[in-house]
């Protein structure tokens, strides 16, 4: 007996935002199926279910009142479960045998961190036996049950996660994520015209790119990566090839050093200068911080003159104030001139080709130089470089990058 | 140790049709908590959710498929899993203890009738460990889990039939059902201008009542009578005592003989005259209707001239075209003249004294005469007794009537 391949579909609200487009995703869906391919099929809340779900806990509680969590984990998650009942009947109308399950019901076991809960488990057994039953399964995203027999809910846009998680855990032929774009680019199109998309990219590249805002959940390449599930990205709407994220280089495709471009706007800086050069001065500043919840994202600490250190950090630019008057207080800089403002980006060159080759920072900073952007802070990892520079000048860094490291090329032949 | 007493409520999804709404019915709970009674809260859907997710699904099938059960369960049961969140994010908003459970959560297990479950058990565990820990619950109405591990619902306006269900499995000291009505009355006021609101009536006769039209789940009433569970029935918004549904006669009241007037509309009626008066006949008229799920109502079976017989019987008003369809093709009316039409209504008195009392109906009777209300056709149970009359009468009928049992007038001192 030879295992039928088994592939995983995620759609994300946008493509589910109305009736008409909940039937051509289940036309979508059937068209697949017929092709003789297994499917478990992961969908988001339609549209803007899950703000709306926000804006009416916000309007019941009145200002000032925090929903409670794991009350507003039950409430979102309702979203996917309208999502994934409708495509189903949509499904069934169509002829196709099909079976809606939740994600308790779908085995996806969790930690009791509401609203942000973290996979412990996929447990497979009902999965298996409805693919076995010769169903289509639709599975409600983005949404688990805790030990304690909570719904838990993984974050926003974790229905990316619930489809990568199923896909290892059913060991999948591959994980196939629907969405409003075509796949992965080199920049974002609307910065960078000749922006292109990626036939193929990394996990590693991916993880990079994602967390500097392309339109992925960082956890679920993560997860990809850890069990080695290949994923692709593609529009839901048309029948273009996509970006596939996996493990190994393909032959097609002529590497390059450099992958892509990646924005993140909003950022915020805080600087608190001439601080003493001691032991527990940074833990001093950056724990009341973690304590209050805020994200402290690019970390810079320099010597300065007379044996004094100046510490500067960037912050989600809504976080400004609270970080401001947390930094001010804590007791490192009570008496320091603590100072802070908005209006930064950043913009970051990723790829595996930058491990171990010096070159391509400097080759970085004379583009940005070149093109008269300003570099205010620079931070590196393996196959990432970002720079923060001011807001003003991000298209016109991410063009510049884009064209020195001659990303408008297609590779393939 | 004694045992603390426990209150199951219900609140009706026009009670919580609103944010403002569910705040005070958050409160409302808070105040009964405070006087140290332990509570389970059942609540249906907000306002118009469940239709508004009926005319999704119709939306997304578009006209001519039905949609499938099992998947409109799934769809439906949010609604009240929405409601039951937002109120428990109010009432640990208003500082106490709370955890919404969904149905499944809640321990309501039912058979597989999606659409139509009936509940098999209830397992009280989890309700008992949360009542346990001083905890306020807040239950998602309407909803259960069959065997399957598939969520089922329990039929419209079943959330009365979750709390009275709990209040069984709890043995908990009443059930009370909040709703936008003051409780059970003598007649529809609407109709009957001194009707009088019951302080109590027995199970049996609210059985009858909420068969024929009030505004309770007539399946939550039958549950309670078999676990003499105590209902109060009572406005979500005021004060006033309600109405207790029970199975003891109080001796603060003086029994009537007739407890209330019940009016149902939208009755059609169908009849087919001179049938050979043979065994099977009956069988052949309504064997195609019960498969084509078409509920009869009252049927009369009469003699006429030279050996034949009339049946007539009433349907609801939308299943005339069907049902006349049908009983024009079955075997034993293949070649006789049926007619039907629309345009009746039926109105019956109901009480505990009417057993064994002869003179109730033809009391019924001569009112009705005495009022020019002509009488079409006539049906009697042990504690009930109705008649079929046109549509345009019932309402001097029922006024007449009320009259005549003098219901208007309090019985308690």
């Amino acid at each position: 007996m030879t295992a039928r391949k088994v592939v995983v579909q995620k759609y994300g609200g946008s493509s589910l935002a109305s009736a008409e487009k909940i039937r051509s995703v289940a036309k979508k869906i059937c068209d697949r199926r017929a092709a003789g391919i297994d499917l478990v099929v992961t969908v988001s809340a339609m549209g803007d279910t899950t703000d709306d779900l926000i804006t009416l806990a916000k309007s019941v509680l009145g200002a000032g009142h925090v929903p409670d969590p794991r009350e507003m984990d039950t409430l979102l998650s309702t979203g996917e479960l309208v999502s994934a009942a409708l495509v189903a009947m949509a499904i069934r109308s169509m002829g196709y045998d099909v079976v809606s399950l939740s994600g308790p019901q779908a085995g996806i076991r969790t930690d009791t961190t509401h609203g942000a809960a973290r996979i412990s488990e996929v447990d497979t057994g009902r999965l298996s036996r409805e693919l076995a039953a010769g169903r289509i399964v639709i599975v409600a995203g983005f949404q688990g049950l805790a030990e304690t027999e909570d719904i838990t809910t993984l974050g926003r846009g974790a229905s990316d996660l619930t489809a990568v998680a199923i896909a290892a855990g059913l060991k999948a032929h591959r994980c196939e994520i629907y969405t409003d774009v075509e796949g992965i680019y080199t920049a974002d199109p609307r910065l960078v015209p000749e922006a292109r998309k990626l036939v193929e990219i990394g996990y590693e590249e991916m993880l990079e790119l994602a967390s500097l805002g392309a339109k992925m959940n960082p956890r679920s390449i993560e997860l990809g990566a850890v069990y080695e599930v290949p994923i692709l990205v593609a529009s839901t709407f048309d029948d273009k090839p996509g970006t596939l994220i996996h493990g190994e280089a393909s032959m097609m495709e002529v590497r390059k050093a450099v992958t892509g471009i990646a924005v993140t706007r909003n950022v915020a800086k805080i600087t608190a200068p001439a601080l003493p050069d001691i032991p527990g001065v940074a833990a001093d500043i950056f724990e009341p911080l973690a304590a209050a919840g805020i994200n402290v994202d690019v970390i810079i600490q320099s010597a300065s003159a007379g044996g004094k250190a100046d510490i500067s950090f960037t912050v989600a630019d809504g976080d400004l104030e609270r970080a401001l008057a947390i930094t001010k207080t804590s007791r490192a800089c009570a008496d320091h001139n603590v100072m802070g403002g908005r209006g930064y980006a950043k913009v970051s060159i990723v790829g595996t080709g930058i491990t171990n080759s010096p070159g391509y920072a400097s080759r970085m900073f004379r583009a940005l130089a070149a093109a008269g952007v300003n570099i205010d802070m620079i931070t590196t990892s393996e196959i990432r470089i970002t720079c923060i520079v001011e807001s003003g000048q991000v298209e016109k860094a991410a063009r510049a990058l884009h064209q020195a490291f001659e990303l408008q090329e297609a590779s393939a032949g």
